[in-house]
C-alpha cells in the first residue's frame, strides 16, 4: 500500500481517504481537485538519502515510497524517467550566465514529460480493476498513455483537438489508441472525455481532474533534485499550460522539504505564450484566472481554460516566483538555439520555459548568475513543421564537388 | 591513450599503428576499410565484470577501455547509449513464442542507434584539431552527427538525399548543420562526400570508410550482453542498410569473448527490405556483394551500394547467421504490431529487423523457443508519414457525447 495519508479538496479543503473518491470532490465538483498528501514521517524511515545511494532503479520507480501505488506489480515495462539533467556549459558562455541547468524530459519513452503521468494512471486504473482508459489532451499526455497503455495490453479512447501535431496522432494510432479527433478545441475535448468517462465507465488520466497525474510529474523535480546532489536551483523555468506540470514540479520540492532533504523549495516561474497566458497574467495580477482564447504555435500549452490553474497560481506564488510571457517568434528562435548550442531539440512547448529564462536574463528580472533549472517538457521530433519555421532550407545541389563550392560560395558571399 | 593494438585492412590484412593513417589503408584505397584491433591481456587487467559492477557511468562509456578514444576529456555531454532492453512478454504471448528481448535504441539524444558512432567521430575529430567534420547519409547518421557535434561547438556539412524524411531534416537544420540536399541516392552522396573531405580538410564520419564508427556502434552489443547478465541470446536481429550496425554487434559480442565474458557470440540476422537486399542475397549465397537499385520506404537501408557489405557477410557467416528479406508492407504492419503491443515506436528501417524476426518465426526458420534479440535502431518519430500508412485515421468527430456514441456504433457495426 502507498503512504498516503488523505486527499484534500483544494477549493473546500475537505480530506478523503483514497478508498473513498477515485477522482474530485464529491462536494464541490469537478472544480474540486484533490491533493495527495503522504505520512511524511513513516515516508522517513524506508526513505533515506543513503536508500537511493544503493538504489539501482534508475526510473521514477526509484522514488515509489512517495508515489500514490498501491500494487507496484501493475507498473508498467516502459522505462520512465531518470533523464538527463544536462549542465548547459556552452549556453552558459553564449548567454554570458554561469549557473544554466537543463532537464531533457524529451528522452523519456513517447518523448515527452507526460510520461511520468500516465505511468501512475495505468496503475491506478488496474488498481481499480479498469482496463480502458480515456483523456483529452493538446497531444502529449494521450501519446504517452496510449503508448503506457499499450505496454500493459489495456485499451485507450483519446480525444484531441483535430489540430494536433501529426507526430502526437501517429504515436496515438501506432499505439493502438482509438482516436477521437474532435472539431473543437483542447478545452472542449476536456468536458467531453469525462462525459464519456461519467458515461462509458472508463478510467479518466485528464490533467486537473485525476488527482494522481502531479504526483507522477513531480518525479521530474525528485530527479533534478538527487541529480544536483540535493543542492537545489534557485529557479526553475517551466512551459505552462494546465498548470499541471508546474504544480508537479512544486509537489516534488515540497515533498523533499518534508522529508529535510532539501532546504528550500526554488521559486517557480511559468512561461506561457502571449497568445495565451491566463496563469501568467494570474500569477503577476489578482491571482484570478480569466479565461482567453489560445492562440499560440506551442500547441502543448495552448490551453485557454487552465484546468490546474488554481493550484498552479499558489504554487508559483507560495514559491515566490513569477510569471513570463513570450513571442510565438522567440519560441521559434529558442528551438533553433538550443539545438545548435546544446544538441538538444525541443519541441515549441518544449522550449517555452527555456525562451522564458533568456527573456528574464534579457529583461534583468534574474541576475546572470542565478542557479537556474529549465525543463524541457517534449522532444522537437514531436512537431516537425514547427521546427521547420525556425530554420533555413538545405541547400539543393547536384552531386558534384562544383556544385558543393557553388552553394557555398553563395553562403559566403 | 587507448587499447588499440592496430589498424587491418579487411582487404590486404596489412597492419597500421592508428597514428599512421586517419580513414582506410593506403595501400587498397577506400574499398581498404580498417578494422580495430584491441590489447585485451592488457584490458583484461583494468576492465572486469567487477569493475563494471561498480561502474555507475550509465553511459556507452561505461565501456571506454574498449572504445578507440585516447583523450576522454573530449567527449561530448549528451547522455548516449544504455538505452532499454525489454523483455517483451506481451510480444511472446502474441506470436506464440517464449525468449524475445526487444533492445529499444530509439531511444538515444536523437532517435538513433547511430548516436553510438557519432559520440566517437566527434572525439576522434577534436583528437586531430578539426574542427569542422562531413558525412553522408540516409538521415540518422546525420542528424546524430549533428546533434553531437552541437552539443561541442564542431562546424557540420551534411549530404542527404533529397528524399530524405523531413524530420531527420529538421533534427539537421536545427542542429545548426550546413545541409547538402543532393539530387541524387545516398550511395552518390557517400561519394561527393569523400570528395569533399579530401578536398576541404573536413574530417570523415561516413559508415565503412572511418574505422571507428563500428567500435561506437558495438556498445549496443556489449550492453546487450551486460543487461543479459552475459548469458548472451542465440540470435540478435538487426536492420542492415551498409551493414556497419551488424559488423558493430558483431564486433562487441567478439570483445566480450576475447575478454572471456561470454562463451559464445550470436547468430547474427541481417534483415534487409525486399526491394534492396544485396547483403542478404550475398548472405545466402556466393557471399558476393552485387549492387541494386534500391526501393524500399525504409529510407534508413536504402542503400544499393553497402560499404561495409564484404565485413558485415564475414561476420554474419562467421556467427553461423542468415540473411532474411522482408516486405515493405510487412515493414508497415510491424510498426504497427509493435506499438499496439509492447508500446515502442519505431520508423520503417528501425522495425525491420522485429518484422524479419516474424518471418523467420512464422516460417520455422528458427524455432519458437530460441532466445533471441531484436534492436531497434530508430524512432517512429523520425518518419511520421510512414507510420500513418500502417494505421487507419482518426474518428472525425463534433464535440458532443452524441457524435462519440455514433462514431462508437459505427467502429462496432
Amino acid at each position: 500500500m502507498s503512504y498516503i495519508s488523505s486527499l484534500r479538496c483544494l477549493l473546500c479543503g475537505r480530506e478523503y481517504k483514497p478508498t473513498e473518491v477515485i477522482y474530485t470532490c464529491p462536494r464541490c465538483g469537478h472544480n474540486g481537485i484533490l491533493e495527495v498528501n503522504y505520512n511524511y514521517e513513516v515516508i522517513k524511515k524506508v526513505f533515506t538519502k543513503e536508500s537511493l545511494e544503493n538504489n539501482k532503479n534508475f526510473f521514477m520507480w526509484r522514488y515509489l515510497p512517495l508515489l500514490p501505488i498501491d500494487n507496484p506489480s501493475l507498473i508498467g515495462p516502459l522505462n520512465v524517467g531518470w533523464t538527463p539533467l544536462y549542465e548547459a556549459k556552452r549556453m552558459m558562455d553564449y548567454l554570458g550566465v554561469n549557473n544554466l541547468w537543463i532537464k531533457d524530459d524529451g528522452r523519456n519513452p513517447t518523448a515527452s514529460l507526460k510520461d511520468r503521468a500516465s505511468a501512475i494512471a495505468v496503475v491506478k486504473a488496474q488498481e481499480l480493476g479498469i482496463a480502458t482508459l480515456t483523456c483529452a489532451s493538446t497531444g502529449n499526455a494521450a501519446s504517452s498513455l496510449a503508448g503506457a497503455s499499450a505496454s500493459l495490453g489495456l485499451k485507450n479512447f483519446i480525444f484531441v483537438p483535430r489540430t494536433a501535431p501529426k507526430a502526437k496522432i501517429a504515436q496515438l494510432l501506432v499505439f493502438g489508441a482509438t482516436v477521437f479527433a474532435i472539431n473543437g478545441t483542447y478545452d472542449q475535448a476536456f468536458d467531453l472525455s469525462i462525459e464519456a468517462s461519467e458515461n462509458f465507465g472508463w478510467y479518466n488520466r485528464n490533467t486537473a481532474y485525476n488527482p494522481y497525474m502531479v504526483e507522477g510529474k513531480k518525479t521530474v523535480a525528485l530527479e533534478i533534485a538527487e541529480q544536483m546532489n540535493f543542492d537545489v536551483p534557485d529557479y526553475v523555468f517551466v512551459s505552462v499550460g494546465d498548470g499541471c506540470i508546474i504544480s508537479g514540479v512544486h509537489k516534488g520540492f515540497y515533498d523533499l522539504f518534508n522529508l529535510g532533504f532539501v532546504n528550500k523549495i526554488p521559486k517557480l516561474v511559468a512561461v506561457q505564450a502571449e497568445g495565451c497566458k491566463p496563469i501568467v497574467d494570474a500569477v503577476n495580477g489578482d491571482g484570478v484566472i480569466k479565461y482567453v482564447e489560445p492562440h499560440t504555435i506551442a500547441d502543448s500549452i495552448s490551453v485557454g481554460i487552465p484546468r490546474n490553474g488554481k493550484m498552479a497560481v499558489r504554487d508559483i506564488k507560495e514559491s515566490g516566483g513569477f510569471g513570463i510571457a513570450v513571442s510565438d517568434d522567440e519560441i521559434l528562435s529558442s528551438i533553433k538555439l538550443l539545438g545548435s548550442i546544446q544538441g538538444i531539440f525541443a519541441e515549441p512547448a518544449g522550449v517555452t520555459g527555456f525562451a522564458g529564462y533568456i527573456k528574464a536574463i534579457t529583461n534583468g528580472v534574474i541576475a546572470k548568475n542565478s542557479k537556474v533549472v529549465v525543463i524541457v517538457t517534449g522532444n522537437g521530433l514531436k512537431d516537425v513543421d514547427s521546427a521547420m519555421k525556425s530554420v533555413k532550407s538545405p541547400l539543393q545541389i547536384e552531386p558534384s564537388l562544383e556544385s558543393v563550392k557553388c552553394a557555398l560560395n553563395n553562403i559566403c558571399r
